[in-house]
């Protein structure tokens, strides 16, 4: 995935952290809140990222591999992970 | 995309055609928010669904082919639409 | 709710209609699904819409009001459209 | 906002950890992402959460009480988060 995913991943940690510590400060709700949707818009910025990283690369494998069965199941995550996204 | 998909979306339309009467009726906010909410619910299966055929279906093509740009932009259109799945 | 929630819904309508007529033309899958994200993105506003008016009057008369359960299934109702909205 | 929601966010953040883990060792990367989806789905229900109280706290004390403004600042707050929980 790289350095930038691990990078990106390390900056949101900092973020979270900062969240939890204006709880621990009892800082407003409404605060609070912004900041984990924040935090969320982050993480859904790093699976983007993430998966675009994969189909690029074990996806094309896959797909163009001789294996029938790897290729429907790399296919088969692409649209669950695309689903869970819709749920979240 | 198949008779299912087209199924669904009308089943979708009548869905949203008695959320519209609700409004004209005047109904309680919260009752028509929970009706649209399960429009977007049944909206996010079907583009679920359509994005699983186009997976074992165009994408294949692209990827099994031997033109490589048809195949950056087929699988740069799926990083689009997890990306914009993540936005709604 | 207001004239604008429902002329909003009845353009919503005559774009899914839009979308319906690209699945019988058997347009591009991830066309059909943008037009999809497209339509959701319309009915998040609506239904945000729907909301602010909502906490502007009847939140406002049963927090205001005398009678405590009222207010807290109010209050409940707020807290269940944000989760669910957290779902979608 | 109370311990719970502390907790809750402590529990993220170790999950996180976890996450950040699985990119140092270079773990399959749809593993990630539905690890990613995993932490915001947990996210979402901290902010659930501490919307709730907000309702049941501050949001009835600024409505019932006499400043116009102040009621009309905590109930927009109200529809702006949820208005980009949508967007999440």
């Amino acid at each position: 995935m790289g350095a930038d995913a691990l990078k990106r991943l390390k900056t949101v940690e900092g973020h979270l952290r900062g969240v939890i510590r204006m709880v621990e400060e009892d800082a407003y709700c409404i605060d609070v809140i912004r900041q984990i949707q924040a935090v969320e818009a982050a993480l859904n910025k790093v699976s983007s990222q993430i998966l675009e990283n994969h189909l690029n690369s074990c996806v094309i494998t896959a797909v163009q591999g001789s294996d029938k069965k790897e290729r429907q199941r790399v296919l088969k995550e692409i649209a669950e992970v695309f689903e869970m996204s819709n749920k979240l």
